[in-house]
C-alpha cells in the first residue's frame, strides 16, 4: 500500500495555489479582487450595511474525522457562519478561511474539506476571497463570513417585545439525532443543517418583526441568550416544538427524552424569531412557511418573567 | 504558591463578557453593533471599496511563550493583519478575533494577549467587533480585519510595469535582530513592527503609484511575489537597502551576513511599492518619506528580466 500524500509534499505556496484553483470558478457579484493579494477588494452596493461574523470548528472539539466525512466537516463548518449571517437577514458576500493543520495531514482530507467547504459556498453565492494557511498539531477551520443587508434593517437579537409570539424555522433535535445514532451505531454523522437565508432575508422584509437569534447550541440556551439581552422571560408550549418523528421514534427505543434532546442538542441551525402580536395574528404559520420556504412552528410568547417557563430544567447528555 | 486561574474557571461565557468588557472603551466609525449579536453590523461610507485579510498566530509556529510577552503576541497578531491593510492602502474598519485555547491556559496570558490586541486596535482606531472562543491543545488568533478605500483605488500587487522605480518604507532586518537576540541571548522579542497605515494611505493618494506588497517574509520572498503577478523581474541595489547600524554590527559580531538575513528574515511589516519612472524623477524619496512619515528608500528597479538581480541567492537561516 502506497502512503497517500500530505500537506508537506505540497508546501504552502502548492497548498494555496491549489485552493485558488479549486475556488476559481466561484462567483460573487461585486468581488473586485478574491485570492492572492495581500487583501480581498469587496464593493458594497448603495445604501447597504456589511455584517460580519467569525466561527470556528476545531478537530476533536466540534468534529472528529472518524465521525463525519472531510467534506461534511468543511460544509458544516461554512454552515456554521452562514448561519448566523441568515440570523441577522444578511445576503452572504463572501468568506475567508483561516485553515491550520498538521504537516502530515493527507491531501485527501485537505481536498475533502476544500470541496465541501466550496461546495457549501456555491449553494449559497458566498465566494472564498481569502485566507491563511498555517502549522498545527490540530486541525481548524477559523471562517469569517461577510453578509450585506439594506443600511438599517438587520435582524438582531435585541428587538424583543413582551407579547411577542415566538417561532422557530424547520424542526429541532436532527442534529442531535444524527450524533446519537452515530454514537450507538457507528458510522458516519450524514445530516447537514442548512443555513436558514432566505428565511432570514424575508423575515428582514416583514413588518412587525421583532428578534431574531440562530440556534446553534440548542433552543434552550439560545432562547436564554435573546431573552437576556432585553431582559425579558419566556412561556415556551413544550407541546408545540417541532420534532422529527424519527428523532422521537429513537429516542423512544434508547429511552431518551426527546424534548430535553431537542432542547439542549444543539446544531440545528434553525431560526428562533419574533413577531409582534398584531403581526402574528394577522399571518399564521403556514403563511409564512410559505413565505420563508421552509416550515414556521410558533412555539411561544415572550413575558415580562424571568427565564424559560413551560420546559422541562436542562438535564446533561451528549454535547460535543 | 497559589495557581494562577485559568480560561477553564471562567468558562466560555464568562470569557466573552471579559472580553466585551475589555474592548468596551474601543470605538470605530461606522460600526452600528460591535460584540454580542450573531454578526458586527458596520456601516461602509459612500463609494467605497472594502477590504479583508485574514491572518493567524499560532502557538510554537508563530510565536513562543518564551520568547515574547502575552502583550507583545497579542500587539503582533494584530500588526500582522493591519500590514496587509496597508499594503492596499486602507483604513482600518474593524477586526475579528478567532480565539483558540487549552482551558488549562493561565488567565493572565489570555489577558494580555487581549490587551496587546486592543492596544494596537486602539492605536490604529480598528475596534474588536466579534470573535470566536474555541478550545484547543495549542492556543492560536485568527485574526480577520476590514478597511476601507475609496471606491477603485485599492493598491494592489498587479499595478507593476517595467522601468517601475521600487522602494521600501523603513529598515529591513529589525525583526530579524530581535529575534537573533533572543536565541542567542534569551530573554523576550521585545521589537514590535509599525503596520506602516498612514504610509499606504498616503501612496494610495500619490499619482504614478504602481504596485505594493508589504514585507511579511523578506524581501527577496515578497519581491519574488510581487515580480510573479505581473511576470516582470527586478534589478536591486543591495548596497542602498536601507538595514539597521545595530543590526550590521550584530551580524558582524557573529559572523553572520546581515544582508542575506535582511533579504530573508520576514517580519519587517514595510511596505515594499513601486513608482512609474517619471514619478520617480519627480519626488525624490526625501519627500517621499516627508509625505509618508517613515524613512522612505530607493532600493532597485523592475525590468522585463526573470528573478531578482542583485542581491545574493537565497542561504538556510533562522526562520521560526
Amino acid at each position: 500500500m502506497t502512503r497517500g500524500r500530505t500537506l508537506s509534499d505540497l508546501g504552502e505556496s502548492g497548498l494555496i495555489d491549489r485552493i485558488a484553483q479549486m475556488a476559481r470558478h466561484l462567483d460573487g457579484s461585486g468581488v473586485v479582487l478574491g485570492i492572492g493579494d495581500d487583501a480581498a477588494i469587496l464593493r458594497p452596493g448603495k445604501a447597504e450595511d456589511w455584517v460580519t461574523s467569525t466561527d470556528a470548528s476545531v478537530e476533536d472539539v466540534h468534529f472528529r474525522w472518524s465521525q463525519q466525512s472531510a467534506f461534511n466537516i468543511g460544509r458544516r463548518a461554512l454552515v456554521a457562519n452562514l448561519s448566523d449571517l441568515a440570523a441577522m437577514g444578511a445576503r452572504p458576500r463572501g468568506f475567508t478561511l483561516a485553515l491550520a493543520a498538521p504537516p502530515e495531514l493527507e491531501l485527501s482530507l485537505f481536498d475533502g474539506l476544500l470541496r465541501g467547504l466550496l461546495r457549501e459556498a456555491a449553494l449559497h453565492g458566498c465566494p472564498l476571497v481569502g485566507g491563511n494557511l498555517a502549522r498545527a498539531r490540530q486541525t481548524s477551520l477559523a471562517i469569517n463570513v461577510l453578509g450585506c443587508v439594506p443600511r438599517g434593517c438587520a435582524l438582531r437579537r435585541d428587538g424583543l417585545r413582551v407579547g411577542d409570539h415566538l417561532f422557530v424555522t424547520g424542526v429541532l433535535g436532527a442534529a442531535a439525532l444524527a450524533r446519537l445514532r452515530v454514537e450507538r451505531k457507528g458510522g458516519l454523522i450524514r445530516q447537514l443543517a442548512i443555513p436558514r437565508l432566505a428565511a432570514g432575508q424575508s423575515l428582514l422584509g416583514l413588518k412587525g418583526r421583532g428578534a431574531c437569534i440562530d440556534l446553534s447550541d440548542g433552543l434552550r440556551v439560545d432562547l436564554g441568550r435573546l431573552l437576556a439581552t432585553s431582559g425579558l422571560g419566556a412561556e415556551v408550549d413544550a407541546e408545540r416544538l417541532p420534532l422529527p418523528r424519527a428523532f422521537r421514534k429513537y429516542c423512544e427505543a434508547l429511552s431518551l427524552n426527546p424534548l430535553s434532546l431537542a432542547l439542549g442538542g444543539g446544531e440545528d441551525y434553525e431560526l428562533l424569531f419574533s413577531l409582534r402580536a398584531k403581526t402574528a395574528a394577522r399571518i399564521s404559520p403556514e403563511k409564512l412557511s410559505r413565505r420563508f420556504g421552509v416550515r414556521v412552528t410558533r412555539v411561544g410568547t415572550v413575558t415580562d418573567g424571568v427565564g424559560i417557563a413551560g420546559v422541562p430544567e436542562a438535564e446533561s447528555f451528549l454535547h460535543y
